[in-house]
C-alpha cells in the first residue's frame, strides 16, 4: 500500500499515526521505506511533528536516518532524541560519518560523547580520526566481516550470520592470517555456490587489490572505478587489514571532487551552495576578486604607457575589448582541457610535448581563421587597410599566445606540485588581457606613423 | 606469487609463457588477475605479442578484457581474434557495451554481426538500441537474475546457482509476478541468512525503487547515489522488468557528466582530450570563438559611440580592461554556483527568489569593497578626484550587474528548458564586457565636462 504513495501522502499518513499513537502501524509503514525516504519525511514534515516522529523511530531507524542528513541536521536529531538514545545511535553509526560529525564539534563535547560510547566503537572512531582528512583511513568503515584463512565455507557462513546486521551492504568476506594481514577475499555469491566443507583458503581470490590507509581518497575512488569494485579493503603499511571503503562513499567523493574542480576553475569560492549566506559568499569570493583587480590594473598601466599611440588613433581602442576577450576565451578553452586531463592522466615528457604541440597547432588554425574574419571586418568598418592589418595580425598573435598560456601555466603548476586548478579561468583571462594589450599596442605603435 | 608483481614483471612473465607455449601456467597467472590488469597487459605489451596473448585467452577472459577497453581497442581485439571467437565474445559481452560498440559501426557490418550472434543475445542488444542514448534503457544490462514470487528460498538458490556466471557482480534477486511486473527485491545476504523453505514473497522488500526505461541517465545516477544502491531495476511504463543498471556504470556516468558540464562551462568544445587531433580541437572550439568575436565587436562599437568622451579623457581607457574584466569575473563566479546548484537541486519560485536576492546582496558587498579600493587607487594614480569617483561608481554598478547577469541568465535558460551550461563562462564574460562598457562610459559621459 505504501509503495505507491507520494511523499505528501506519506507525511499525512505518518502524522495521523503519530497523533493516534499507533506505533505498530507506524513501524509497518517504516519498514517499507528507504533511509533516504525517512530523511525526506523528517525534513518535509512540519517542525512540530519532528520530535514525536523521532520518538517513534527505533535506534536502528534513527541510525539509518542520520546517514542521509548533513552535519547540522544530524546535530539537531541527536539533540532532539535525548542523550541516552543519542549514544545508542552513535554506537551504531558509520564510523566515517561519526568522525566527520565530531570534526565539527568543540573538543569538550566530543570527548564527553566519545567517553559515553561503547569502548569498541569509540576506539574505532578515534582510530579513524587519527588519519589525515581525505585519506582512505578517514573514509573507511569497520562494518565488514573478516574470517581467518583456515575457515571452511560452513564456518564462514555461520560467522556471516552472526554479523548479519553489519554485513548488509558489503558483498565480500575478507580473509586474514594470524598477523591480521589481508591474504584473500571471497564474495557472498561464491559462498552461496560452494559446498559447506570446502576450505575458504582454496576458494578465495589472493591477488587482492587494496588501498593504503594514507592514500588520497581520490586515488581510492580511481581504484574502485577502475576495478568496478563494490568495496575495497584498506591496509596499513605492514598489510594489516584496518577497514574497507564502500562504493557509495566513493560516488559522493567523485561528485565532491568534481565540484571542487569546478569551484577552483571558476574561482567561485569554496563550497558556495544555494544555502550559503550572502556575506559568506561575498567573503569567499572577494580574495580572488581583489587579486584580479590589481592584476587588471596592470592592463591599464600598459595602456597608459601607449597613451600617445591611443591618442593618435582612437579607433584602436574599439578593437581592444574584442582582442583581450578573445585571448581570454581561447586561454580558458585550453585550460579546461588541460585541467580535466590532468585529473585523469599521468604526465610524462612525451605527453607534455605532444599536448603543447597539439595546442600550438590548434592555436595557429584558430588564429588564422579569426584573423581573416576580423581583418575583413576592420577594413569595412573603419575603411582603413592598415588598421585592418594591425588588428588581424594582433589577433593572430594573441590567440596563439593565449592558447599557449592556457596550456603551459597549468602544466608548470602541476610540475611544481601546485594544484593546477588554481590557474582558474578568471586568472588566465586576466593574464591574457595583459599579454594581448602588450602585443596589440606593440604592433600598433610600430605602424603608428602609417596609420 | 603473481600477487606482488609489477606490470612490467607480469608482462615479461607472460611473454615467456607465450613463447614456451605453456598454456596451463599462463591460465594460472591469468586467474589471479583483474580484467583491468589484463587490459593493462594487453595495452603495454609489445604489439607483436598481442595476437598470441589473445589466442591464449579464453572467451571469458577476452570478454572481461573487452569491458576495460575503449571502442577502438575493442574493434582491434575483435578483428584479431577472428570472426568465430569474436561472435562468442559478443554473445557474452555486456549488452550496454555492445550497443555502444555497434553505434560506431556502419550498419551493414552491424547487421551482419548481429545476425551471427545467438538469437537471445542479439535480440537483447536490439532492444537496448531502441532506447534513446543517455537513458536508463540504453545503459541497462540483462545480466541479472529474476525469480517468480512464489519461489522458496531453496528454489531461489538453485536458480541463482544455475545462473552463477552472470550473477557475479550484482547482489540482489528481483522478484516478478505472472505479468513480468517487478514486485519485490531480495539480497543475496538475506538468502544466505534465511531458512531454505521460507517463501521469497515473505522475505522480499516490496517498496522497490526502480528507474523508468526512458529516464535520463543522470537521474538514474542520482537515484543510485541517493539510495546507496549497488544496482537499480529498470521497468517499462507498465512496470514490466526489462533490465538493471549497476553502480559501476553509474560512476562512469557521474564522471562523464561532470566532464561535460566542465566542457560547456569553459566553452572548450566537446570531448577534447589529450589525444584529440589539433585540427579537430580547433574545429570544435571555433564556433564558440567566432560567435564571441562578433559579440566582442559590440563592445567596440559601444566605445566608438563614446569616442568623444574617450578622446577628451584618454585616462578613462586605462581603467577599462579592469572594469570589464572584473565584471566578467564576478559573473563567472555566480554562474558557477548557479550551474552546479541546478545540477543537484530542484528550482521552485522560492528558491529562485532567495538565490537572486542572495547574489544581489553578495554583489552589493563585493561592489562596495572593490569600489572603495579602486577609488583610492584611481585618485592616487591619476590625481583626479572626480575620475576616482567615476571609476569607483562604475565598478560598484558593474559588479552588481555582472553578478545578476551570471545568476539570472542561467536561471532563465533553465526555465526555458535550455541547458543552462550553454551560458558558459566566456559567454557571460563577453556579455558582461558589453554591459560594463555601457555603464562606465555612460557615467563618464555624464560627468565629462567636469573631468
Amino acid at each position: 500500500m505504501v509503495k505507491n504513495m507520494t511523499y505528501d501522502e506519506l507525511i499525512l499518513r505518518i502524522i495521523i499515526l503519530l497523533r493516534d499513537g499507533k506505533r505498530k502501524e507506524f513501524q509497518n509503514v517504516l519498514e517499507e521505506l528507504q533511509p533516504y525516504d525517512m530523511a525526506i519525511l523528517f525534513k518535509e514534515m512540519p517542525e512540530k511533528h519532528r520530535g514525536r516522529y523521532l520518538s517513534f523511530l527505533t535506534v536502528e531507524d534513527i541510525t539509518d536516518l542520520m546517514g542521509e542528513l548533513d552535519r547540522e541536521e544530524q546535530l539537531v536529531v541527536l539533540n532532539k532524541v535525548g542523550k541516552e538514545k543519542a549514544i545508542h545511535v552513535m554506537n551504531k553509526m558509520d564510523n566515517d560519518d561519526l568522525a566527520a560529525l565530531f570534526e565539527e564539534m568543540d573538543s569538550e563535547l566530543k570527548d564527553q560523547l566519545l567517553s559515553s560510547m561503547e569502548a569498541e566503537e569509540s576506539e574505532a572512531v578515534r582510530v579513524l580520526m587519527n588519519y589525515p582528512p581525505e585519506t582512505a583511513g578517514r573514509i573507511m568503515t569497520n562494518r565488514y566481516v573478516w574470517i581467518p584463512q583456515h575457515y571452511t565455507v560452513k564456518e564462514a557462513v555461520v560467522k556471516l550470520k552472526s554479523f548479519a546486521e553489519i554485513a548488509e551492504s558489503i558483498n565480500y568476506l575478507y580473509v586474514i592470517n594470524e598477523q591480521k594481514q589481508l591474504v584473500g577475499v571471497i564474495s557472498y555469491r561464491d559462498l552461496i555456490l560452494a559446498e559447506p566443507d570446502e576450505k575458504v583458503q582454496e576458494l578465495m581470490f589472493t591477488r587482492v587489490i587494496s588501498a593504503d590507509a594514507l592514500q588520497d581518497q581520490e586515488e581510492v575512488a580511481r581504484l574502485i572505478e577502475r576495478y568496478d569494485f563494490l568495496a575495497i579493503p584498506v591496509v596499513e603499511k605492514n598489510h594489516e587489514l584496518v577497514g574497507i571503503v564502500t562504493v557509495d562513499d566513493i560516488i559522493d567523493i567523485v561528485i565532491q571532487e568534481a565540484n571542487e574542480d569546478y569551484e577552483k576553475f571558476a574561482a567561485s569560492g569554496k563550497a558556495i551552495t544555494f544555502d550559503t549566506k550572502s556575506y559568506v559568499a561575498a567573503y569567499r569570493r572577494l580574495p580572488w576578486l581583489i587579486l584580479l583587480l590589481f592584476i587588471g590594473l596592470i592592463s591599464g598601466s600598459i595602456m597608459s604607457y601607449f597613451e600617445d599611440t591611443l591618442q593618435q588613433v582612437v579607433a584602436l581602442a574599439f578593437f581592444m575589448p574584442m582582442i583581450a576577450g578573445m585571448t581570454g576565451n581561447t586561454g580558458t578553452q585550453s585550460l579546461a582541457v588541460v585541467i580535466r586531463g590532468l585529473s585523469k592522466e599521468e604526465l610524462n615528457k612525451k605527453t607534455i610535448f605532444r599536448l603543447i604541440f597539439r595546442e600550438l597547432k590548434a592555436g595557429i588554425i584558430i588564429g588564422v581563421v579569426c584573423a581573416v574574419v576580423i581583418t575583413g571586418i576592420a577594413i569595412v568598418w573603419q575603411g582603413n587597410l592598415l588598421l585592418g592589418f594591425v588588428v588581424g595580425t594582433s589577433l593572430f598573435a594573441t590567440l596563439i599566445i593565449g592558447t599557449m598560456a592556457g596550456t603551459i601555466v597549468p602544466i608548470i603548476l602541476h610540475k611544481c606540485n601546485v594544484d593546477p586548478a588554481i590557474a582558474s579561468g578568471p586568472l588566465i583571462t586576466t593574464l591574457n588581457d595583459i599579454l594581448s594589450l602588450l602585443i596589440y599596442f606593440g604592433i600598433a605603435t610600430a605602424f603608428i606613423h602609417s596609420l
